[in-house]
């Protein structure tokens, strides 16, 4: 069966044309929804991926990402988890793109991941419904990696951390990556991973707290005791063993995690959890898409 | 006794001249340490404090804060934890003003406060050692708040956390911070500090870690479950809670802290301390520093 889908984030639009879960043909621009006005979406929509649609007249269309936020080309209202295709094939929200012809975009998830508190994802459920994780643990990593609990093939619940946009802050706008210089000695990571480790060990004395071992890595610098090319590794790994750190603590540290990512930044997690005694499956970010639009989409044409 | 000081930091340059500890006249200008070219901290010395240096030809010349740093007037090496104020005096760095005589810059501080960490102050060691505490912790509240352990009227150990620069990261340059409006709604720094003290209490599941909560304050404001005026006052709860958190674990958590900061800020230690049952005392900066300056310059008229 034929489909037209788009991943259409914040910066970027990918679309392609599926034969199930084959890629006959693809296209990207950076018609990302942050470089649109309201009104432009179904135009560069047409534009990109018009030749497809003539050809395929009733091939289902859907897109996923930032393309349904307030920014995109129509609010698609958060699903709430647990929710799985069936859940999110319901919640689809339709645009017209002429001719009486629909598209159809996926909706986001909302949760509470532990009491009181909140989270949100767009895109993402997408990626981890085409992970071909059932039951247990799956890692996002990006910008705002995302921690996911798989239940019976349903996103039981998950929790987004800032880690990326963190390490950007740190090293753009702060003074506490200023001191950084390259070409970078890799081996500060593990030297982050194991401060994160220690702040997080069973020595209540040694949990000083992540804004002190930040500032710490700048102090030690300036002071002379870190060599300057080893601190943006170093931050990256305090950051990272921070985030799994937290992670491990409320998805019960299970024995394997699945992650969803290309390398380089797959085999940093890799390394992180394997200092945890957990096993990793690594899986690409495309496959997982496309499986992931391909199961929502067939849970559209069931219902 | 009569003594000519300068507290000379990034931003501002404020000259005092003393009779012991009672201000007899005082000086501002923006001429901070940030603003100036290498040679030009002579002549602005001069400059805003002539009068006094003829006026008072034998008072002793001390100079304060990033005015010894590497971008300063001179780079006064930074002496070595315990410290008091004999071994402050000892490694006071002179500079040349002219016709012979002398300034002398008070230099920064360097500590390990835990095994293998790296910490630096420059010119909190003098509001410390003006803060009449002997034995006991002083919090220095600010941009990169101090928390700092005081043994037999010497510093011990310090520690610092990144706490005021990182709030202004997250309302200044990123997304985490976006949401929030004005006039906001204080109640939500008592919010951000439970989410602190649940990140730290007892049960292991609710130790997220802080890169999942600032992410997850976010989302409960794009969510509709958090009001947006209340996200500010949250994020600075927390990030206050956190560093409070850290603190106490490394300094043993004392019955009472000394806090040397100004309203309003004071009183958020004060608030946030309480919870902890911790009592506190609050000295005024002004006044803390003018002591420590005048303890400094007296053991180095000893010596």
């Amino acid at each position: 069966m034929r489909f037209i889908v788009a991943d259409w984030g914040t910066s970027r639009f990918r679309g392609y044309l599926l034969d199930n879960e084959t890629i006959l043909d693809e296209v990207s621009s950076e018609e990302g929804v942050s470089n649109l006005q309201a009104g432009q979406h179904r135009d560069v929509f047409l534009k990109r991926c018009g030749t497809w649609l003539a050809a395929n007249p009733d091939a289902p269309i859907l897109l996923v990402g930032m393309v349904g936020s307030r920014e995109g080309w129509a609010m698609a209202p958060y699903a709430t988890c647990p929710a799985g295709s069936a859940e999110i094939a319901e919640a689809l929200m339709p645009v017209e793109i002429g001719n009486g012809r629909r598209a159809y975009i996926v909706p986001g998830l909302t949760c509470a991941p532990a009491p009181g508190a909140a989270d949100v994802m767009r895109g993402e459920e997408t990626l981890v419904l085409g992970s071909g994780v059932e039951d247990g643990l799956v890692c996002l990593p990006g910008t705002h990696p995302k921690w996911i609990e798989m239940r019976g093939g349903r996103i039981e619940r998950f929790a987004t951390y800032m880690t990326g946009e963190m390490y950007a802050l740190l090293r753009e706008h702060s003074m506490i990556g200023r001191p950084a210089t390259e070409p970078e000695d890799s081996r500060g990571f593990a030297m982050g991973l194991e401060a994160a480790e220690r702040n997080n060990g069973s020595d209540d004395a040694h949990h000083v707290g992540l804004l002190h071992l930040l500032f710490g890595a700048r102090a030690a610098v300036v002071s002379g005791q870190m060599a300057s090319n080893l601190l943006a590794p170093y931050l990256s790994g305090l950051l990272t063993g921070d985030e799994i750190n937290g992670a491990l603590s409320q998805f019960n540290r299970p024995a394997r995690v699945t992650i969803v990512a290309n390398s380089p930044r797959a085999d940093l997690y890799v390394t992180a959890l394997e200092r945890h005694g957990i096993a990793t499956t690594i899986k690409v970010p495309q496959g997982a898409l496309i499986a992931g639009l391909f199961k929502i989409g067939r849970s559209r044409s069931a219902a």
